[in-house]
């Protein structure tokens, strides 16, 4: 399937400062760019960076001092996703995990797997296989926290939304991603554009490792799994924010969008007559 | 200067489990491992892992249940550190930092420099340049935090040891790389073999990313800087765990020894007399 | 000097529910209120509790489902504040301390006193007499913590400000009741109205015991410490709400006002030419 | 039934230093003390104070420097706490509750209720009568937090232990306390020598009000509802820790010992054939 997606977003830069941007469609075997364009008013010379392991393109500015930026992206992308038999999705043992794999096991900023083992060996611990484990993770996560815009700030984590059980698609992950380590499955952020995501915006969902291959996981249940173009993915927020801003900045407007360009769409959610796991790498 | 560096580790294994360690000299320009011995016994099998960004070297064993483990390693290295002039060590602008450096502005499980800004500008955001400032936070840490063995413990991070004021190696090097993230300052954490600290044991220590160079710099002063052994980099202690265990362990004993094999040693501690910064890299 | 203080409040009812007041002007010998109004309209019976140790009055109410309710309190008070001379308000040692003042060297909720023994005793510990002392911790305070209107929520504890360096009066309160607490000098929050404080508002600051009075301390500067109508006093914010609700509420309204009735002003704020500390008790 | 009691702790007191001891059996129309002694050696004047709502008996001393001192405490204990029928211990409206018990309502130090509202809800909020929810909160910390020595410190708070999972007796105390607070049910703190408790100590639970009675429940199961000798209730173990300790202390020894003196001991835990709740008060 083909879709068009875009986002613009206005900042008012006060002093001289340093900008990164993470909001280019990124290119794997499952995903195609086909077309693409960046605009920037005033002009600046922008630079693209391949993140350290290829999980994110960033494209950074310096943009000087009383400026009114907008930036303007679009791309028109194949999505490829891969369908994979949930019977081949089984749990890697940690002897056999590669060693790019094993950094996802490890807690992180907004992921504090080490403070979760005990609650979730009791939810989780025997559910098997691996990847039904997973699912009840999520199931659990969207059955138990509320999505409520304006609950949490950039500084919520997985510790507080596992208790105080309120939050946005990025505490949703968050929290996934944390039980999942603390099973010592490895899982990371995953950032994207969101076909039929209500209202329009960049999501956040998670993708968990399991037989072999980054399966996308989406505790929120706001949209498909199959309509998601794929931006980044990190450890956690801390590696695959929208922007980075290094000066005094003030984000004005962000617009979102995502359309099906071409093909037929069939929504995809897990669920028992679906049994496949799906992967944007 | 010639090293001769050693770790004893034993561990009682109930269950069958996955064992991870990180006690290998790196391989890198600035240190050169002349001998290496690894013993395991009961012998088991290891892999050995290069870490993603080949900052450390990684044994993997898969181990038997009930089995009481011996773990020995020996190695004699060339340390050959990099002496740079301090005038060199500026500041890198964000917009050049190379991609595999950006990731450690961000924070990470046990360096929340998201919330220190105010605290680290307020302190030292007015000091230049930019070794001076990161200085001046390895003095403040020095002067203000308390070494105290068992006053932290695998939970406690920056943000607790900003407050707290006590804690060992680990909690130094959390709060020093925290606090230059906060600063934009790209920093990571250090782990070592390390001559003639006392009591013997692994160190933890970070460097700073000046002038295009990994600089070290050592909150504690219980040890020289260009006594050290560097057996892995990472964002933090979650990165470079001397020891991962996946299964049911108990680490019985732990014995560590960093000696001088050749060479005359003039100890390095940072002040006006010594105009270098120090890199292992 | 005469004062008059008025409030008016608006909430929204959707559920029956039951609202707890925290309004009045307290009843102390270095207060007293000459008149008193209180309007609820719709209207609704209320009644008037004195808290546990008659350091609040608290006015409660069942209120009916989809109601908009308005609560308007007015009062002419006469503050009788005592001065009483620095020399006198020396530490009173732990081994003299009334039993009803013991309770308040405890760590409470947004005052965590037992995780800043350190930091307190660092910074302030070596600073004599008493008075001293506690100027010294609302003098760092002010210094270094940015009034900032927005930076903080419900949930944020001295714990964190002290780190953060951001806040509103009730932060900046939390932070001096903690500080002096791990100091061994008994603390509690003070609610009130307050002349001059710029925008209008109910204002926090706190109370130090010393020389066997509760004097007035207030870390912001924003608001002359002699212009102050006391509501009540407690641990800390959770003792001492101005509202509390139970059930499903929605604020709309808060207008706050305090003017000089009679008398003439003079502001006070401590300093060496002041020689006194001011009690409202 | 009436219960010998003891307990018999050892201070090495390095400075000149002030001790406040909470170790006496409360006086209360459901518990009477026939016999009592407090040895101190060497001999110290003690000082008796009845804390703020005579919630506990503190005894305080001002002990000179490089001093071993041995506390004895002894006494004979009549406890007849009340068993009243489960129906009659119904949710007290919070426009109904007493001014005094208001203040159980509020998070404290350890009990943070107010991060506790949706878990708390969720879990226990359609569960009725009142006396039930309170029970089933006891059976989710008995069945979900495992008892483990030494698992937490005198910093960990309820927060923690919902998520962590483990803890002892305090820690149980506090999670059952944060969880009826924040169900609106007033709840508090509650020591005391615990006859068959294993190994033997202090123990920790706490009261809920309910149906205008302090009703006591223990989430820990690990010792009979009416082999307790009440010594303080509190806010949390910030108001009623055994010692509190002002200069430079070390604790060496503590014994605790609970016998019956006379009278059949049935032991007493809330199931459904024992339609009563205790309270003694």
């Amino acid at each position: 399937m083909k879709f068009n997606v875009s986002s613009s977003l206005e900042y008012y830069v006060q002093d001289e400062g340093t900008l990164i941007m993470n909001i280019h469609a990124l290119r794997t075997p499952a995903q195609t760019i086909l077309e693409e364009s960046l605009e920037v008013d005033p002009y600046y010379k922008s630079e693209e960076l391949l993140a350290a392991h290829g999980e994110s393109r960033l494209v950074r500015f310096l943009i000087d001092r009383s400026t009114s930026l907008k930036v303007n992206y679009q791309a028109l992308v194949d999505n490829c996703y891969k369908e994979i038999q949930v019977e081949a999705l089984t749990e890697v043992p940690i002897v056999q995990l590669p060693p790019d794999v094993l950094t996802y096991l490890n807690p992180s900023r907004y992921c504090q797997s080490d403070k979760l083992y005990r609650f979730a060996d009791k939810k989780f611990g025997a559910i098997e296989p691996a990847f039904d484990k997973v699912l009840a993770i999520t199931d659990w996560i969207y059955e138990n926290v509320e999505y409520l815009s304006g609950s949490t700030n950039s500084q919520t984590s997985a510790y507080d939304t596992v208790t105080e059980l309120a939050g946005v698609c990025r505490d949703f992950a968050h929290l996934g991603i944390a039980l999942c380590r603390a099973l010592s499955i490895p899982a990371r952020y995953f950032t994207g554009y969101s076909y039929l995501l209500k209202p329009a915006d960049f999501h956040a969902c998670f993708e968990a490792y399991l037989g072999g291959e980054w399966i996308v996981f989406d505790a929120t249940k706001l949209a498909p799994l199959n309509g998601l173009i794929k931006i980044a993915s990190g450890r956690d927020a801390a590696d695959a924010a929208i922007a980075n801003l290094f000066g005094n900045f003030t984000c004005n407007v962000v617009n979102v969008n995502c359309e099906l360009a071409e093909g037929e769409f069939k929504p995809v959610f897990y669920n028992k007559d679906y049994p496949f796991g799906l992967s944007y790498i």
